[in-house]
């Protein structure tokens, strides 16, 4: 008998997100699901790594037929550790999400959703991360649903270039279509909030909100979100800026 | 009179790293020097960022002229807190490290050195990373130090593209040259040790090593750095792989 697809699932948000668990129902019909996800939320952590303390793994019930696992740890973490340790197969897929928030703009750089997916692409496995545009834990994924299970599909039978990704963003509720784009150049405001704790010392905390520097630029993830549709925006690992190299040459 | 250049520095290996103050030594001569680090070691960070609690200031008595603060953050934090409330104005150049330990190859993904010189980079700012090839604290940083006074002088003077910057490798010892190239493609083992704690409940512990998936191609950084020479790759913020925008529309 063929061996189904294994399918491996993170996300930032822990493993108590209502999204972890909507994205286990997403992708069940397409192989074996196995979530290995962060004890805690790590949003905003990237591609951060546990380097200098101990990881420890929890089992949990299986959901819906998925083998539920946490980290406590990073989302990188929650990848690299089960890859190198418990798993008994190289997953065929690896989907993170759904994150509650966007990984639109340069949130990219930031998300633990993405720093999870960048994880499975640096491991040669086709990875997907999938957000929405809401920080609420009740959103309704319904509208996404089929669109996740229909990219998830295509992917494994399709794979991915070697150490490349996408990151998936849905707008909430109803949704117009589907877009292949590029990020938005965009930044955030970076407001710091300071405050006086009771015993007169002063700490701060990260506010903010984003803005798309090109607004009009339809060939964009934040043009077309604004707009109603969903958006894929292919990424990769590398950060290299290789048309650099021979101008650079000239200086060094 | 002229205002001095504003040369902001931070590291991942914390404030008391001995790094981070010989790079105070060697970019002192270009201009005014501000540093702000983590409280405490953050390597391995990325561009994680802390969104969640609160995050606290501390100044330190100068160093050798520079302004010394600490953040209880990240390295992407002691970048973005001090542009968006206490520095009265934008610094001409990012300086990141000196690390003390490689961000060669793929671990540019994962570096918090590194994540603290894109987030230079992502607010505009000329920035660069600068590493050394040990991990130790008492290594000897008197080979690398003119070339990092030269290379922070010539981007000073040349800027750099928006949303790109350098990371800069050292050999330990004397330096054969210098050589402008690209990340070798490259992955860790990423073993686990795994333990058992005094309650009989597992642990792990990463360890691994670095392998080289291209070790004859002298287009890249480790190639250069196992021969004694420093490496200079140039690097964007953006993680796009655009192209893979068509093909994929063909896709979906």
């Amino acid at each position: 008998m063929e061996e189904k697809p294994l399918i491996f699932i993170s996300n930032d948000d822990s493993i108590n997100a209502p999204g972890l668990r909507r994205l286990v129902d997403c992708v069940k019909c397409l192989g074996d699901v196995v979530v290995v996800a962060p004890e805690l939320p790590q949003s905003g952590m990237s591609s951060a790594m546990t380097i200098n303390s101990p990881l420890r793994v929890k089992q949990y019930d299986d959901y819906n037929g998925a083998k539920m696992y946490s980290v406590n740890g990073t989302p990188v973490d929650c990848v690299k550790l089960p890859l190198h340790t418990f798993l008994d197969r190289m997953p065929n897929l690896v989907v993170t999400g759904i994150n509650h928030g966007s990984n639109a703009g340069n949130n990219i750089l930031y998300s633990g959703t993405m720093g999870a997916a960048f994880e499975g692409a640096m491991v040669g496995i086709p990875s997907i991360g999938f957000s929405i545009l809401s920080h609420s834990m009740d959103v309704d994924f319904s509208h996404c649903a089929p669109h996740i299970t229909n990219i998830a599909r295509k992917i494994l039978e399709n794979g991915l270039p070697y150490r490349t990704c996408l990151n998936v963003n849905f707008p909430v509720g109803e949704i117009k279509g589907i877009k292949v784009v590029r990020t938005a150049i965009s930044h955030w405001t970076e407001e710091y909030m300071k405050y006086t704790d009771p015993h007169g010392k002063d700490f701060y905390w990260l506010t903010g909100s984003i803005i798309n520097e090109e607004p009009d630029c339809d060939e964009t993830d934040l043009y077309w979100l604004d707009r109603g549709y969903a958006t894929i925006v292919p990424a990769q690992t590398s950060q290299d800026a290789t048309a650099l190299i021979e101008p650079l040459k000239k200086i060094f």
